[in-house]
């Protein structure tokens, strides 16, 4: 049984890095389009890959920090900063191929962050919601950075298809369910979700009244 | 006397969903009209709501913060977004009772943001500002995520009927007077400042000579 | 030998208050220009001086933070926010004086912060960059609060002089190298880095393509 969940940990590691070093591009290019420096492009790249887990270990009381404990995150995140500095014409003709990642990536963390949170003893809700800020808040934290009204909270299936994984996992764990079948199938949930509202352009509603400009 | 502390507890709890829901409206209705998702103005809702008290309680040590430890804020939050999402125009004509409500949400949050901080043994000075911290962060979160120079940091007596309630509170302990007495006084003293100032669109003074643009 | 160590003690003790009012003071500029109120300016300046270093004590698990544990502090900012908002024109006519100033905050603050992070026991890497988060996170969230893309992460030479010193403080201390050399030189690096970058008007590369608005 042992290295059988020692394996599935070191792919979930492995994923874990995989999706810091994409996020990282993600927050690189946007600090990048708003013509910031490699120092710039450097911290957006950070906060973003690790925004979301670092305030959920924080909120659990788990200090220190995923990155700070391990220095792993910190070197993908500089490497793929570097690399979209000096290869972000190139980054951009795969476009296609970065929302893919972009959607594992989300998927990782979702799973990862629900897990965690499980693990901590929270409540299913609260364990659902620090799954989706596991996946979603850093991409939040990189448009504030970049001082735009954050992309996601606007008109994107993006913390909706994390929601969805997040809640397979928390009902599955409360089903009692293998962590080997809950895993690969929470993971499945949001990357199907994500690539779906891509693929069809789906969005959420947003309410039709506004017009107006109060001032509350 | 037990009775009685625990009937205090009950209502101040009370209370505090209930400046929980009304805070999470405001930043409900923020969030819509800069024409967010649902998922958004959710998001926005729970930052203003539980904002102030999430970053109070990780200064003070408090892990996991209140919202994390009991769901009842959440709940109340989803309640606030959906329903404000769905009759954000019905609520927009009560503007005047929604900003008496927030008032009382103000004057609720200061209470017990500076009761936490006094019962973690803190300075006077860093109670009161926990107090106003916990009142006011969570409008200051609500303007960033929604991209505009925060409204209370700019000409609201806002921040500041937070200030005096929390003053009021923290003198009041040091006086060693009954929490019966000092509860509803500095509530008092934070609402009242806080309708004053709507009533009679009262504003603190802003520096006049600021007409450069300079560039420190 | 204790006494020598104390005298330093204090020494850095009042550099660090210093550092703490000037960075109060460029942050409550900041406000002013924004047109904020007296609040809103002392707001700004307190996260500005002591924003990069609370992240860092909730980090490494410093709980409460330096400022909540000693009020000094904030009198500190109290002053200089208030000082500030009564002869901004003043101050606007020492400039150069005020850059300078802020130079040697981000060295004091660098080096105290790559200091706690190495007595934390965190790894060289994680140190440094909780010296740079300490000098730097605070100017960054000056500009979020004022709704402008943080100009540090635009084209200035400020937190690549901090990381500079952040890395001869972590290197010298690797090295066993007495601390009454290694805070005096990596302050050194820092304030020397700034102040050239200001003399020559020194700026870190941006990528030249970026003509495109993407939308990743």
């Amino acid at each position: 049984m042992y290295p059988v969940a020692a394996r599935e940990e070191s792919v979930i590691y492995i994923l874990d890095l995989f999706g810091t070093a994409v996020f990282a591009v993600t927050g690189a290019l946007a600090a990048m389009r708003k013509k910031m420096d490699i120092f710039g492009v450097t911290v957006v790249a950070t906060v973003t890959a690790v925004g979301g887990g670092t305030l959920r270990d924080l909120l659990l009381g788990r200090v220190p920090p995923f990155w700070v404990a391990d220095p792993g995150y910190i070197l993908a995140i500089l490497f793929a900063a570097v690399a979209t500095f000096l290869c972000a014409r190139k980054m951009r003709h795969h476009m296609p191929q970065l929302l893919v990642a972009d959607a594992l990536g989300l998927a990782v963390f979702t799973v990862i962050g629900s897990k965690v949170a499980v693990a901590a003893n929270t409540n299913p809700l609260i364990a659902a919601i620090m799954g989706v800020m596991t996946g979603a808040l850093g991409g939040i934290l990189r448009d504030v950075l970049c001082n735009e009204v954050p992309l996601i909270l606007r008109r994107e299936v993006y913390a909706t298809a994390s929601l969805g994984g997040a809640l397979v996992y928390v009902a599955g764990t409360r089903l009692h369910l293998d962590q080997s079948t809950i895993v690969p199938l929470a993971m499945a949930v949001t990357l199907l979700t994500r690539l779906a509202a891509i693929k069809w352009r789906l969005s959420l509603p947003v309410a039709k009244e506004e017009s107006g400009d109060g001032d509350a």
